[in-house]
């Protein structure tokens, strides 16, 4: 068998900062005076786009913060019960809400992010969301809507081989699937950019972790995916978009 | 210049999960039988210890989990005054505490992590809690304890200069200086640890976010570190355990 492209070696030296010595950050796209990538994907052409309830009008319960991560732990049984779409931004808010933009390249969102540079966007697959058909959406967070992406058959088989046959991926009410956009983070970082893009990714999901607890919902993780299979599922390239962490989400039962 | 040792190409390859399709997990050390790493590395000999006050007894502020989402922000200016023991058992207990103990090779905690291996050692760096005197203590998350490891002149200049130049670190109350020993993680996935041990660090670092929130206190996570002297600082030999991420912590004025 071939040598994993990866080695105790290399893989360490990636934990470390480094890389941050071998850099020449004058020649960074940004140093560069290069225009700095979009903030957010423009929606798809044509694409069915639904607004999102407001947070200030949102009626979700009050849940302590000590609370939620005393009880936050991961989740792989879902009940069939649906999530709201108040539910839903909600969620959407707490991993990626906007909560001011500074100027046309930088928004502070709900979580941080290294150079405030937020590389992700989230996909929604949609199973069970009161209002909302099944399909693949994603949010706009600067429009506080999600466009719908893609609708297809089976959308529960296609979860399931997406995540190597982790078949509560598709009995989720909804499952978050986080694609990277590199070149936002790159443009200031360059080749320093892949930790903190991995420790940004980890950010937004202890947010949704927790922000389940407040609504009786729960998650686990995903980082073992089938890389082709879920970036055909979102409909991105693999190369310059690609899926790097998935999060089920769906009601859980009182007692677990 | 030399070509930087990650290039585009490799980094956005550690950032899917194209790894996995190249590791024989049936040859892991955990595969093959191998003991699990400890889960906690021990106390130094001879080292202070000191007790931290129990979860149940802590007076910690009711905080709304949704209010402290959206009132997180990046602090990097602390006021004077100190944390309380109490306030410091809370932020440990939020970002690496122990909810249960499964066995001898596995502990639930706070946050999750992939395989439930739970990489990392916290350090503090202590400048200011009131009955601690200044120096770098290590958190014994099993014995609810924090162990002095051990004192230095200037610790605030040791931080600035840890972190290149930016004096918020030098600055804090408690700054926390996470390391990773990356064999727990690979014991169980071999060449497929190094991204989920980054996502697990910023699960971490979220906790310690919204933690502080419900005690007037705030943090800005730094990925931009000299690794040398980070390491040293907190006395780990860079190889088989380094510094992964780093938060000062320290009262923030209520109209920032």
């Amino acid at each position: 068998m071939k040598k994993p492209s990866i080695t105790t070696e290399t893989g360490r030296y990636f934990l470390t900062d480094r890389i941050r010595e071998e850099v020449n950050f004058y020649l960074t796209e940004q140093s560069q005076g290069y225009a700095p990538p979009a903030i957010q994907k423009p929606a798809p052409e044509n694409a069915t786009i639904i607004r999102l309830p407001e947070l200030d009008f949102l009626n979700i319960p009050s849940c302590d913060l000590l609370t939620a991560i005393a009880n936050r732990q991961s989740h792989r049984k879902f009940t069939k019960d649906s999530l709201s779409l108040e539910e839903l931004s909600f969620l959407l808010w707490s991993v990626q809400g906007v909560r001011e933009k500074l100027h046309e390249a930088a928004v502070l969102r709900t979580v941080p992010s290294a150079g405030c540079r937020h590389p992700f966007e989230t996909y929604l697959a949609v199973q069970r969301v009161e209002g909302l058909e099944s399909g693949i959406y994603r949010y706009l967070p600067l429009d506080n809507s999600i466009a719908l992406v893609k609708q297809l058959e089976n959308l529960t088989s296609h979860l399931t081989a997406a995540t190597h046959g982790q078949s509560f991926a598709g009995q989720s009410a909804i499952c978050f699937i986080w694609s990277v956009i590199p070149e936002r983070t790159e443009w200031r970082y360059a080749e320093a950019s892949y930790k903190v893009i991995a420790l940004d990714a980890g950010h937004a999901c202890q947010n949704l972790y927790l922000a389940c607890e407040a609504i009786g919902a729960g998650t686990c993780a995903i980082a073992a995916y089938n890389q082709t299979i879920a970036d055909d599922l979102i409909g991105v390239d693999g190369k310059d978009e690609f899926v790097i962490y998935i999060a089920p989400v769906g009601k859980v039962a009182l007692n677990q």
